[in-house]
């Protein structure tokens, strides 16, 4: 199983719209994905280590698919329409990472 | 819910026992916190965004508790002991965040 995390970084003007990113991108992303698509999940940043400090995300959201070939091959044909929708709800510019499940 | 994240970042000469940690610190971590703890993943890094391009991280931990309170009241007691492995699998120096569950 791998996952792919996108990281929604917490910097000074960051504007991100949780509600947009629920209600829309997210439901959209599945419809796209379709079965191949194994789950998703979705934070919104508290803080970090310290108490009171900024967290270093102001979200992220992850994707789990069987392997970096279904991702591929599932959002390649709708990566142009996935993205086009990240301005919606962002001005940031994510990190994204494919990882691979070892829990 | 709240989810507390680990994340490695793949930095140069950067050093990480996955199987130490699966094996020896995730399981400690678990021991300490008891049934405070709802659940914990972990991911290790495979590339980013674009094709052959090295993950912004090396691994991420993800550890789940009902609430920040019961996460403080679970961890503090036994904060030393867990920071204390840290350096047993690797030498960076992890991002830390607190963040809400929404999906």
């Amino acid at each position: 199983m791998i996952k792919v995390s996108v990281l929604y970084p917490n910097t000074e003007g960051s504007r991100f719209d949780m509600t947009y990113y629920l209600k829309k991108h997210i439901p959209m992303v599945q419809q796209k994905l379709g079965t191949a698509l194994k789950g998703a999940s979705v934070e919104q940043g508290l803080g970090g280590a310290q108490p009171g400090s900024p967290p270093a995300y102001v979200a992220m959201g992850h994707l789990l698919f069987d392997s970096v070939e279904t991702f591929q091959k599932s959002f390649g044909p709708h990566a142009e329409t996935i993205v086009a929708d990240v301005s919606n709800y962002t001005n940031t510019q994510p990190t994204i990472q494919v990882s691979e499940v070892k829990l």
